[in-house]
Order: C-alpha cells, then structure tokens, then sequence
C-alpha cells in the first residue's frame, strides 16, 4: 500500500459538496473514489484536507488516498484526469509518507470570497463570485476584519448546530483585494469551522452596508450565539485557494 | 422615435446564439427584444452588428433598437440589466443618431479564440476555452496566420453553403498571446463570413499539430472550397471582443 497526496481543483456548481454522499456522483470525493477504485481495482478512502459545502469551488483542495500495487504517479495523475468530469482536475500528485494525513496533518488553509459590487453582471465570472450589485464601506470591513483575526472561540459563526467539538480555532490573517467592480477578501486560518467563511463573510458585509456596528464583534465571541451573527453569503463566492502541510 | 446604441456581454453557453428564432427565449436577440418589448410596450427591433453561433460568447457585441417615447438612457440599462438573465449583461448605451446602424455601420470586428494546451482542465475557464490538451507548433500557426491576412476570398473558409453574396473579407490582424498553458488568437477584420473565425482557427489547428501544411493557405483561396479547409474550431472558444464604428 502506497499513500500518495493530490492537489484537486474544482468548479463546485454542480456538486453537494466534497463529502461523500449515497449518490455518489453528486460529490466531488464520490467522484474521485469512484476513478480511482476503478482504476486499481479496490475501494479507495479519500481522505480530503477537509469539506467544502454545496456549490463551493476550489484551487488547492488537498486528498490522501491508499493504493495496492506499483503505479507511476503520473499514471495515476493521467488516469484521473482522463475519467473525471471536466469540472474537477487534479493538478498535482506526490507520494508521501505512509502515515501522511491531509486532514490531520494539514497547517493552515486559505479561502477566498469574491464581491462584485458593481450592479452589471459579470457574465464570465458570475458562476464565481457573489454579485451583491451595490457598494460596501470596505475599508469599514477591514477595520472589522481585523478583530475577527486571532484566537477565538468561533461557536457565533459556526453553521453546525449540532458541533460537539472545541469551536476555538485561530485565523491568522483577513486580507482584501480590491478591484474597481470587485473584491476579494483572503481567511488564513489553522481551521474553519463548518460555514464559518462564509458567515465571516455575511457579518462583514452587514458591517459594508452599514447594517450592524462593528461593536458588535466581540459580543459575537461573547455570546456564541448563531444567531446573532451575519448571514451565510452564498457558496458561488467561496474558493478553497490552498492547504499548507508541514515539509 | 429614438435610436439607441447597446453594448452586451454574454455567456453563450446556453443559447442557440444571437440570432433570434422561433423560441426567443434560446437567442439573446430574443432575450433582449422581449425584455424591451416589456419595457416600451411596443415591439422592438433590435438590430446585432452581426450573428453570433450557438456556444459563442461576446464581450462587446453592439446593438441597436429604436424606442418610443421619452426615456433616460440609464432608465433603460438598469431595466434591461434588472429582467436580462445572469448571463446577458449590457455594459452601455448611448443614444445614437437615427440614422445609425450596428450592422451596416461596423468598421471592423475583433474576436478572439482561446486554446488550452495543457492537458489538465482548467476547471474554472473551461467554458470559455478550447480544450486541446497537447502542445501545438504556435510559431509556425504564426507564420501561416501571417498569410491569412488581408485582403482575400474566403470562400473555403465560409460555412455557409448557400452563401449567394461576396466571400471576399479583409483581414487587418492576426495576433497571437502566448500563456504558458494556453494561447489567445486575436482576428481584426472589417467582417467575417459564418464560421469564418472558427474554419480559421480549424486550419491553423492542424498547421500547429502538423497535419497540414502551411502551402495549402494559397490553395485554399485559389480552390475557394470549405472542404479543403480545417475543422471548425469549437464554439466556446470564441468570443467577441469589439465592434468598431466611424465617430
């Protein structure tokens, strides 16, 4: 058995998600489980850096999986990338330690969320970005953004309602990309909890139009309360952009 | 009645192309006319600086239509951009002397062609491109772009079999942009027959991979016949870039 890591890029538009689901074909692991098991002949675990909900993109998603026999990497990248659906391509393959584990062993991740402000539509883009269509106070955002960042205790933006696990995690960086019709804001973190980028994302635009006091943030962390945070912005926006691993 | 002049984006991947049929819904002629028609209250004309195929994508396609009564012109953009689906976008309007025409009055058209060389997908562009997946010779598809330009009959390049009219075009440029996984063909000419750009692009194709040679251009405008000619390069690859009028 060898373990080998892929970097995987996807359009996530027609998908549930990255977890595997019983229709196999609507996820972007059942996808990948289903080449991959064809192609050595026994069930594979893929085991991704993480979940990406429904309708969500990414770059740099990164999965482990185990294989019997000998195989050349690129014949393994070939294969996938010959009976995969145009949306998802793997871009990268490496073997790596057996006890290589892309969720536990992953470091840090970053997302992207792209704003288009401006009311025309990008009809190139538009499968890619939220087209909220009206300016926001940005620089108010990044005044907010940097109280987000840090160690906290994220239960307020967490979308599991159920989540019986530790909801601290630390984002270490917030950054914007401005454009003239769009921007783009960057979360560096050791973890996001399920929905957390996006309700990140939510909060702040509440904060753009002027629709909640930036106060209101650390009541947020006080309070671990849901519902007192922002909306969850819709998953076209989002993009898993890369998972970074020890050496 | 006033005439007014519309610059339009659109995403062809759903529609049977520009031109409208007998379900306006499939064409973006028919999207536009039936959202002014809703808009006016009368039927509205609206007048393409040419046709567009079924998959084909335009960044500035122009158009014309004459409304009655008095409007702003922006009244009439947030309108169009308010009922237009996501992927028709109108970026402009002006109003424009009675007399102008966005067919009859076009100076000369650019469109360009995308093609992926690499042979994994890029997921997120893979709508808006041409994926051929191998290397292709784009120095020697150069050179014999070179030939294709200027004045010529571009009989065997037309897809039109029943073409009654002249076949004779100019061509003022052909320019290459050279990505590391894929190349951009940019076409300048004062018009181009049905099918031209993509029997163009078809023909230096199999010129890049080696299956053509470059002394077959002459032939081809010699012979003035399609089936000498390359494939018909996919429709998703193209896209109209501008339209250009006198002042």
């Amino acid at each position: 058995m060898k373990n080998y890591k892929i970097t995987v890029s996807y359009d996530g538009t027609r998908y549930k998600g990255w977890q595997i689901q019983t229709n196999t074909d609507a996820t972007i692991q059942g996808k990948l489980s289903m080449v991959l098991e064809n192609f050595s002949g026994h069930p594979v675990d893929v085991i991704g850096s993480g979940r990406t909900d429904a309708g969500v993109h990414a770059l740099g998603q990164v999965a482990n999986f185990h294989l019997e026999g000998v195989f050349k990497k690129n014949e393994i990248l070939e294969y996938l990338n010959r009976y995969l659906p145009g949306d998802i391509a793997v871009t990268d393959i490496s073997e790596v330690d057996d006890r290589f584990h892309s969720r536990y062993n992953a470091l840090r991740k970053t997302y992207r969320y792209r704003i288009r402000t401006n009311p025309v539509s990008d009809v190139f883009e538009r499968r890619f970005l939220y087209h909220y269509g009206m300016p926001l106070d940005v620089d108010k955002m990044e005044e907010a953004a940097h109280l987000l960042t840090g160690t906290h205790d994220f239960a307020s933006f967490c979308g599991n309602k159920h989540m019986k696990k530790s909801t601290v995690r630390t984002i270490y960086e917030i950054s914007f990309q401005k454009n003239k019709d769009e921007f783009t804001i960057f979360y560096t973190g050791n973890g996001f909890l399920q929905g957390m980028v996006r309700i990140l994302t939510g909060t702040l635009i509440e904060i753009g139009n002027g629709k909640r006091d930036i106060k209101s943030i650390p009541i947020l962390f006080q309070e671990k309360n849901r519902a007192l945070a922002g909306f969850t912005a819709p998953p076209q926006g989002l993009r898993l952009e890369r998972v970074v691993y020890a050496e």
